[in-house]
């Protein structure tokens, strides 16, 4: 299926960017230099997916070996440093791209799990993990317990969107199509979450 | 020595168990949701072995391939989100079995390390992170300075666990005896230090 | 170029050396246990070595199966905590080691790394973090915000050092004489900072 492949190859550098994003802001709201900002956005675009290979012996992740993450995460710490105003002013769409993010690491995450010849429990858990790691390290590095440890559902549509792929590979279901509900569900999850806090 | 295997595996997830124990407390003590309650749970009690399994390279490490893991810290976890006010209540018991879960990881930690070639220094080492590390990532994750960096006999016994199992191995004796020794003699130094603390 | 590989391996154990130095005296300043300045002292020294072997797949990370890295550890954990009126003293002094460390961690990271086949770009980031790596995780255990990520001068420093290793590796020129630039270059910038702080 190459329109998903395709769809796939547009959304992953995506996903790293809002991410990173959200490290940038983070970043900002501590003072950090810049230096500071451009870490926080190469660690929150980043750390979920790193994690992940490592822990399933894919290394040099791909972080470290496809210069796009760098130049995306780069590029969202620029941003933000020049135009936090307007970052900050696009609270909403920001968690909206979030959520399209989130969705994406989750599928993938736990594809490349599969991939690798992990459990189906531990790939569903590898996927959420690539999805919420990128937060959580920023988080920790900002000296704050990881949001995601105090909202579940951040965390649980994460989860689903991985269940989901693993479930639809045991079933024999092609991966484009499991990723694709696998993405709308968590998005569906964040998007009400986000439109009813 | 088929007895003390089946020890082994007996002791091997109850350690999980009482450290995962010791994450989901520390979680609900910091108000976390039933999210972050499993998530400190399976960190608290996996996030020793992860790393040690990570630095000698055994990956995927054998706490996401092995479910058995896994089960137990969302047991454990569970266990204490809806039995809090007991389980908090069995303080005394749960440092027991708390040092119960540190002899074994010690020496089971500093055994592998060695079948997996490090220099016997660098094993006793390993035997003692794989003790500690769960607990000191449960602090961090807490935004806490690690307990263990505070109180230095805790990791200590962990030490002279895996030491005693080092030493076995240079001299020849056979695991199942060095094993118990040093098990024995890190639960004696950690009994004596919750007796007369 | 022999003397200049004997220059390396004076150097190596020393840049650990003065990191460790940096972990113990903030441990100490915590009012850690000896244990928690041995870690710390380790951490401080190691960390960024370690964290780069683990993504570059060199594991066991060499400070593990080098003695010597333990021993430099241990060692300026011991004089810091027999003598830490002496070494409190000897800040300025301090610094200057510091910056030889940054010099050497950052020249040698990114020459690993591009043995080990990561991308040029790559290499330097990871000889960045095999200088700033240990700082940042002893900040991270004593819950604060890695001073790194707050003074960009420093990570800058060792970015440059990287940056001309990877260049002359592109270009041919032999790994001594870009190391040696490379080194010149980050202690000059650490100790016009240091001067005109």
């Amino acid at each position: 299926m190459i329109a998903i492949e395709t769809f796939v190859h547009i959304l992953d550098p995506g996903g790293t960017f809002v991410f990173a994003i959200s490290g940038a802001v983070a970043a900002v709201n501590r003072r950090l230099d810049i230096f500071g900002i451009l870490v926080l956005s190469f660690v929150a675009g980043n750390f979920g997916g790193i994690t992940r290979d490592m822990l399933i012996g894919a290394v040099p992740p791909a972080a470290l070996t496809d210069g796009r993450y760098l130049l995306v995460s780069v590029l969202a710490g620029l941003v933000t440093f020049f135009l936090y105003a307007g970052v900050n002013k696009l609270h909403a769409p920001v968690l909206m791209f979030d959520a399209v993010g989130l969705s994406f690491f989750a599928v993938a995450g736990a594809e490349k799990a599969i991939a690798f010849g992990l459990s189906p429990v531990m790939s569903a858990l590898l996927g959420m993990l690539t999805g919420i790691g990128g937060g959580m390290m920023r988080d920790v590095l900002l000296t704050e317990i990881p949001q995601v440890l105090r909202s579940d559902l951040y965390a649980v549509a994460a989860l689903a969107a991985a269940s989901i792929v693993v479930i639809g590979h045991l079933l024999g279901v092609s991966y484009g199509i499991s990723a694709l509900a696998g993405g709308i569900v968590c998005f569906g999850l964040r998007f009400m979450a986000i439109r009813y806090d």
